[in-house]
């Protein structure tokens, strides 16, 4: 079911500073700063060769970064997104293995224009598993 | 300087849980576990279309995953690997711009055979980076 890695998100806690290092230290293929009012984060992609990195940075009160960022001060990895063919498929096949989509169980838009769901952590190891129909 | 994203290392609390996961309501490709005792690790390949996932599970008593998986009881995402062409290069430009490479700063052959060294978290946003020399 779940196909290309889409991209590995990292939340950091001074994105210029990351964006410096990806590209200088890291010599790495940087974007530009995007801000996603509607789901509160700025986000940077980095384009590696096979998949992408994506900074996440708050944006505004009610980011849903905030919170991680102030459990990991320093910043870290908050989720891995798998690309698949058909969300709502998706969704029915793991609501069945009984894993729980957070939210009301939907997809919704996500920040790149596509139906996403994620998936809750303490059902996967830990790891927060974005799926985007692609 | 960095090239593609080798794989990401998710350890695992279940080895055999988190394998079938992925195999089932995931639907991903699963290989065989492989023990690395010179490395306290078990790793479980999941190859999707442009790179990895590798399930890492504490082999030994010494495993470096241990401390991670008592931190972090229902396991995590515990690092990133980025591909790079000459690892001792990599490590020289790193070490020049501050960063600190994890051990006594000389790349060591990994778990695949192949020269690696490991960035500190501190150094970029609580993520723990492996380079690769590929």
């Amino acid at each position: 079911m779940i196909g290309r890695l889409n991209h590995v998100a990292i939340a950091v806690p001074d994105l210029e500073a990351a964006m410096a290092q990806y590209s200088g230290a890291l010599g790495a293929n940087v974007g530009a700063p995007q801000d996603e009012p509607d789901h509160g984060v700025t986000v940077v992609f980095i384009e590696l060769p096979n998949t992408k990195i994506e900074l996440l940075y708050p944006l505004g009160d009610e980011s849903p970064i905030r919170g991680f960022l102030d459990k990991n001060p320093a910043g870290g990895i908050h989720h891995v997104c798998y690309e698949v063919e058909d969300i709502a498929a998706a969704a029915a096949r793991l609501t069945e293995s009984g894993a729980r989509v957070l939210g009301n169980g939907a997809p919704k838009i996500g920040a790149h224009g596509k139906p996403v769901l994620f998936l809750h952590p303490k059902d996967f190891n830990g790891c927060l598993i974005e799926l985007e129909e692609v």
